[in-house]
């Protein structure tokens, strides 16, 4: 049993309350247990200059937390003047990620803006940030498609992520908590398609080595807590989950 | 008629969840029409190098507006690298108005950090954060006062704030959104208690004057309106709205 | 008797020296009391991008201190990488005072930067530079149209400004020195046209409150103050002072 | 055949000059083919305020590139005055791997500074920074070691790591040159001990994702090609090189 | 005859005025032709860190212009948030410079700080600083040594410092104004005590060299140039010219 | 006899190694005694906006150290966010030392970026990267002038430079290592031609003072030392120290 209750291969329980703020083309709120993000997604009509006249478009994230909201008060990275190397590994990854399953040539010279504002954190934010902003993608996607249609929906495909980890009591676990996170040997998020196929993955030993074999396992774990969270992601789309073409 | 079909002297409708977040001492969302805050308050244990060993505490606060709350979004100040200066003057007030409402000397050598995250705006911000952060305080103080009880109540009276602006069409008006905010000839932010005295006024007349006359009568429909104000902070309070000591 | 001799409603003695510097269009060196600030206007030929081919000008301000204009020491902003809130708020208020006397559509696409820096303070900084600056203002656009004549003079009316103070001992006190302003009760700072129009009133109670009688009587005092203050800068201004429409 | 000539599971020739600059700890500079990066490692009698008073030690690292190391000349960070994300999640990602292998309580309350600074870059930098960083690591021990003798040498295992891509006409690649890098269209880094254990996996889909097939056959490809260079390292080190306790 | 109608060896008018702003314990408004410098000296009870308790004092200097010193208006450092190259080589010398007649051991530890805020400029200005700042720095000490008496006056000698050029028209010139400045083949600054020995050189070809001839000669010039600044130092200290112990 | 077994008018030994590096288009690594910068010459089609459509070229220089180039480590510029003063001096000093002898006009408008990366430093760092620039300027120009013929070869002289000072035990000496320098008296830096010409000369005492008679030993000191140096550049240049014009 873990801290919260759960088997070791458990998932936290989902909701995603989509259109959650006006003003963006697409937003949600996204809960994974008490890990609770906001993902806006905006259009803009232009790209970044590296990317001019190439007729194509872009898609960017960027990732914050609100100072509480985490057990102790955390100092605002614009008070501090600059973003630590935490915040940019995760915007970094969450702009990688999405890029990955977004068809850029039907974008057009566009930049999607994806902003992942954490307002409580229970570990895992930059897999609930992935999991959500795909979402708010989506629903922005389609409302720039009802006013001037793409030539074919430019999300290929469905995205997700978690987080599984090893831990001394319960060996292998999925969806980690803050203290499951805080205590574990070997940290790995996967980021993946509704194919299954991988987009990024990344683990680490947190002064410690994993082997193969756990290597394995532990990817293993991973897909099936992706495939279930795909589920919830279709469920919060409804009628528009369809729009994802899954012929690649 | 106003744009959202009020009548100049009406308030938008006020809503203030509490414990909107899990971590802090005391948090709330409070949505004033379109406008959205949420308003965190964090006790720590030390006090500003300027304050050590007088035995007295202090109230600071942090104002911030996710990139998306308004319709166009904007560039995080965290990217920047430096706060704007329209958030400074902002955060300084919230911090200078509920000081003028708490007895440092009873809160004793802790601070008090507000913080205030608009998630949707739409007119109203500063008035909204100060309205928000007032309960959000209570709820902390009471909070730490369950665990180690202050001497007294460290609040000392209830204390909200609203807008109040002068329009071409309609004449003095109560509580502007955002459309009326950016048209409004003359623009007047009022913090009082609960007893009607003034803590912070702050006219200005954008590219235009006021007479006094247009003063006096702007400050009375703001007085009516903070008083409506206070009502809903006393509900969102419950039981806990007894705490505050009426005598000064 | 106020520390400095003075009965609660008499204003410092004011000397406004024009043309102290060489290379602005305008600049004076005024005095109020113990506090001096060298206020520059330097127009430019072009305007910041929000106004770009709008076929107005606008009016820009920034202030400053010498490290040793006041008792202790400052670390200069500079240094520090930053500007303060205070000084961001002080600029603001500057700028948004002047803007409120000129007419920006006859001053065509043109910037006009007000610069105070305060080479000695003793309270007061903010009102003695908006009441510099407007005579430094009216030199600059006085030397300009000598050369290419504005279809009208661009300022509209005279500006100055003063504060107004509670203070245990004295009451009520006018235009109040560092010592007077450390231990003030309420802050009331105001800004005026010569046709006694309010631009800017910022009341603050400092861990205090005031009453609506308390604000009124404080509002006549600064009137009285603020319109012997415009006679100071029509004597700096000779022949030019006339040049002021006071017919809006 | 690769563009330099290499079969797809070649790696690039491999040199590390040990004691390359004199006032380091340890210092190499280790050449990848034309890839060529100083590694130097400092110790210093204290640690981070995190750690302080815990009786164990740290290993931290920073990761430059001069401006001239690449084909078009990059601005200085400190001419821009921040640190990219890509140098921040480096420089973690070093400081990260090599804590894996050092017994932090063995240390005792120092700091091991790591800088990684590449003179020439054709692709690997930063499995190059780590592989190097390894061997100046262990010299800068070795030397402390010899004036205050560590109750046991406090590197536990070998380190190394190497980059495999999938590109579009060879298949799966080792150890990828700068072109090879732009145009692969998945990247993994891997981190491994002496013993074959995982430190750190990292593989990203550039606008492309991957199968399970072939993740396995890349981290098969990589674990050959690490145990390689791991040789590379001992022939380094000479007699030091058995100074790695290989019972862990 | 130069452009402002002087023979080549002349200087240009000199006026110091003491105790130009009340609050520092020295300071002085110095005016070299148009170039006029506020030149403060704030004695401080503490060193920086790399001096602590080694019982001796430290000189250090700051330097800035205000935006409209000069003919067109400059950007604050502090809106820029960083000091430039130029700033940071002036105050550097400033400091340099004092501290070579200054006793450190007989100041004990404190700091004395310099600013040098220059009002208007019309070249030369870090020589005006210099000159200026010395005299400041006496009063300062002056000031201190009544309330609590040094061991004996830490200033050692006399200080000033002056500008030669070589110019195109006049050949070599004695302190030059900006225009001189602007079009100068050869640009030398010379500090120098009122023995008549060096403490700075510091001597430029502006994409042009110099002869060692042409040195010896312009090193003569400046000489007698500082020589008479000597004078109108002295005259400014008064009585306190004596002060200046002149046996080393 | 110096500390390191050199007479007081000795050189260090100097090796310049050409071509250091791949990508840029000259390159050295000079080493002066235990001294070691890398210099690179990058040279880029364009001009900053001050010299746009002037026709003309620039030559800049960018100085930093590794932070274990010393015997203690330094933090990075990168990290701290800013560029030293004494940096900014450094690089200041190199690009308007090069620029005395460049032919801008034959340039055209093209950019040369001077890097010096100093891996180890033992004293005179400045005096080492110029000497060192100076040859990577000239390899680039050749590079450069292989492809597209300049009107003439753009660099007109040598230029070399060295450091001079007095120190308590041995008098004036040539070319100061570290702890020479440390202890100096005084300290000059000399930048001079091939044909003998000052290009800058900064000569500082360090909380002392000079004589004439001793600035012209000095600089007599460096002029053997520089005409010395002058010839290990030719060394290094090869064929290629033909090129350089000695007609000016």
């Amino acid at each position: 049993m873990r801290n919260d209750g759960r088997t070791p291969l458990d998932l936290r329980p989902i909701h995603i309350e989509t259109n959650f703020v006006k003003h963006p083309e697409g937003s949600v709120l996204i809960s994974i247990g008490d890990t609770k993000v906001i993902c806006t997604a905006s259009l803009e009509d232009r790209v970044p200059p590296f990317l001019r006249g190439e007729g194509k478009g872009w898609v960017t994230a960027e990732y914050s937390m609100l100072p509480r909201a985490t057990e102790q008060r955390n100092i605002r990275e614009s008070s501090k003047g600059k973003v630590s190397g935490r915040t940019m590994e995760i915007q970094r990854l969450i702009g990688r990620a999405l890029r990955a399953v977004v068809d850029l040539e039907v974008m057009g010279e566009k930049t999607l803006w994806i902003d992942c504002d954490v307002i409580q954190a229970d570990g895992g934010t930059r897999t609930a940030s992935i999991t959500g902003a795909f979402v708010a993608m989506v629903l922005a996607f389609d409302k720039v498609n009802q006013q001037s249609k793409f030539s074919s929906f430019p999300v290929k495909n469905y995205l997700a992520a978690t987080s599984v980890g090893i831990n001394k009591d319960n060996g292998i676990i999925l969806d980690l908590n803050y203290e499951e996170d805080s205590s574990a040997l070997v940290d790995l998020n996967v980021v993946m398609t509704g194919k299954g196929e991988y987009v990024e993955i990344q683990g680490t030993g947190e002064e410690a080595t994993f082997s193969h074999g756990q290597l394995i396992e532990m990817l293993d774990v991973a897909k099936s807590g992706i495939l279930s969270i795909i589920e919830a992601q279709k469920k919060a789309l409804g009628d528009l989950s369809n729009r994802i073409n899954s012929g690649d």
